[in-house]
């Protein structure tokens, strides 16, 4: 059989007919199943429950009593943990919070009210309310979280295209050298947010080195998925070094958490930037907070007996739990679709997504009929921007939370409206 | 003998000579002791132990699997346990993360950023950021946390007297009405910080209702120590229905935690305001987190069997413990200054405080001193905005951390340096 796109009337028809009737017989079932929610699944959540238990002793190694006041910016002990963990040093780092996303926050928070140092670490640069426009530059597909935060400050989102190893870095510096309103960049390093790649060493360099039109333009690293591989273990490229040896100590701003780590919600959460800026952020901190729940911090230590390496073991016990999850998914794409040329996507190496691009002008038609055959899936658009993706193409499916048996019929539904959405298409045209 | 202002030349010198003795005697003992910190001891903490220990499901009342994603704004049980100890309606809450201040400074930034609803409720007003000029009233003496995160946002502290029962009413009144840049005051309503003492019902109608040139007027109610009563139980004139009452739905924005209730630093925060507000502060947080620590909720709610009487049991057991400091501090107060008319001060009702005002000019010697006899107080003027206390007189003493032994031989410090450092004044005069 031909790709679907050089079909004849006839066996298009036919298709149609075949998917049609297959679509009513999935319907009939009544399923009510979601592949929509980038969380753990209660197995993986198990895993963690060592954390649950009984703390036998409160006090920190210095012998700070955790259910106490004290200590602004993390427990020495999880500090070291982290840097083990991410080669991060314990001086540019913030440890506390339950959560990256409101360290990401307080960072814009910190930059619109106060300013924040140039790149380079040599002087104090202007609020950014007091900026006419600031425009942040959001790779597509990418993480709907980045670009609403972005959004409630009144920053305007610029898109770039997502590579497979990274943004497109000639628009990228294009569009940064010649607009001093650009004041940023989201990036997730690691296993990017929908389409599970990779940044380059190459390209991370050509951030970290570019000439910018803004003194304090800033990378928004978050390194979500930091130590969250499906198959061989990937490491980030060293973001604030590499800014450190361009020349712009303080480009750069890392964030990283616990959320899918042990429990989401009840993390620990991580900012990482230039010595400036972390002082920066923790004159402002110590009016802000006594302190983050040291309690929760020393948990997390003890859960991993303070070794980067019980991390990494860890996140291997989880990763064999969610690899067959992704690995059902991919095989049922790739077997659902073959020689169709309806659908492309990535194989991720990490992280908690397949990124799916259907049929142009069909993503949200295939979400309308999969919700009416009883599954959620993540909005059309959701990767994009206000929630518009221009070609209405972009789907992304979170394997992670439905048990494999669950994950087998929702692919059947996936696959039948993708098809049902793209002959429907044909069949107009 | 006479009140110590009306000594003659020698009973002075003789006072002098016997208390420079004296002081020398307690600075060779080499001590080290501190009544500087406003934080429960060991003792107390340990009442609260049940909190760390194993949690036997990890399901809310409605399913929800505390250890995932999900619920903005607080568990519904532990909302309503809040509800039922502090009479603020559920719908009025947003219940999460473990620092109150957090929640003032977050209040602080929505502001500022983002502006807020008038009193009224009827329009938004423009964010704080484009006024020219931003004051708060802060009675004096006051919580130095309240000054410095006023300062840190650029705000101007405008003082007012604290009375005994509650800021200078007609003062206040005054100010507010004349000049549109007053956006705020800060209140301790419920044993204030440091002078232990309660607003009147009367006071906190008049906040309610008075005319304000600043249309988005807030009145930031810090109920810090809402259920840490000494000695009779009190409670909190409920400012968020006065407010209503008066026509001024959002003007007040009420705060509360349990950072002294179990743990410091790893407790449960609570907002409350006008319907309007929550509205936009909760528009914002979802912009922010994905949700707090529902994990430390549910303990909290498990700690305390969902009931509002086992807190208030709890606080009794632990003013048990705390009240003994107390009355121990105050009657070394009694019996050390009696017939001196050197110091003024009030028993506090509860809290963690106890306010003196010493001689005018000599807080800042009294400190001084103390400290050389190894003995930490609060510094001068921390009671003050800019740590700066017009008359050099009031110091706050923090019972709450030391033992009983301790506080004593502390007292003994605190006593012969006031009558030092008053007895120096004198024979400079």
């Amino acid at each position: 059989m031909p790709i679907w796109s050089e079909l004849k009337r006839d066996e298009l028809q036919k298709l149609l007919a075949l998917n049609r009737s297959r679509y009513e017989e999935l319907k009939a079932l009544g399923l009510s199943l979601d592949l929509s929610r980038g969380k753990p699944g209660s197995d993986v959540l198990d895993m963690s429950n060592g954390l649950l238990g009984a703390l036998d002793d409160y006090r920190a190694e210095d012998g700070t009593d955790v259910r106490n006041y004290g200590v602004l910016d993390g427990l020495p002990e999880l500090k070291k943990l982290f840097s083990d963990l991410l080669g991060i040093p314990v001086e540019n780092m913030i440890v506390g919070g339950n959560s990256s996303l409101t360290h990401m926050y307080n960072t814009f928070a910190l930059f619109y009210l106060f300013g924040a140092p140039d790149g380079m670490g040599v002087m104090d640069c202007k609020p950014w309310h007091r900026e006419h426009s600031v425009k942040i530059i959001c790779p597509v597909p990418g993480y709907d979280r980045h670009f609403n935060l972005t959004i409630d400050f009144g920053a305007k989102p610029i898109t770039v295209p997502m590579c497979d190893d990274g943004p497109d870095m000639d628009e990228t510096e294009k569009l940064v050298v010649a607009d001093p309103s650009i004041k940023g960049i989201w990036i997730v390093p690691l296993y990017s947010n929908p389409t599970g790649q990779i940044i380059s060493k190459e390209k991370a360099a050509r951030l970290a080195r570019m000439k910018t039109a803004a003194p304090d333009f800033r990378i928004l690293w978050d390194d979500a998925y930091g130590v969250h591989h499906l198959w061989d273990e990937h490491r980030a490229p060293d973001i604030l070094s590499a800014c450190r040896e361009a020349g712009y100590p303080e480009r750069a701003v890392s964030f990283f958490s616990t959320s899918k780590v042990n429990f989401p919600g009840s993390g620990v959460g991580l900012v990482a930037a230039g010595s400036r800026t972390v002082e920066r952020m923790k004159a402002h901190l110590r009016k802000q907070t006594i302190g983050f729940d040291k309690i929760s911090q020393l948990r997390t230590v003890n859960f991993f007996e303070g070794k980067a390496e019980k991390v990494r073991l860890h996140m291997e016990r989880l990763a064999a739990v969610l690899r067959p999850k992704f690995e059902l998914v991919l095989d049922r794409l790739d077997s659902g679709f073959e020689g169709t040329g309806l659908i492309s996507y990535k194989r991720p190496l990490g992280g908690y997504f397949i990124s799916v691009d259907v049929p142009e002008g069909c993503a949200k038609r295939v979400v309308a009929i999969a919700k009416e055959a009883g599954v959620v899936l993540t909005p059309a658009g959701a990767t994009f921007p206000y929630g518009e993706d221009p070609k209405d193409s972009n789907l992304r499916l979170a394997p992670s939370f439905p048990s494999l048996d669950e994950l087998d019929k929702t692919m059947d539904v996936f696959e039948v409206c993708v098809k049902l959405a793209a002959l429907e298409k044909a069949e107009k045209a």
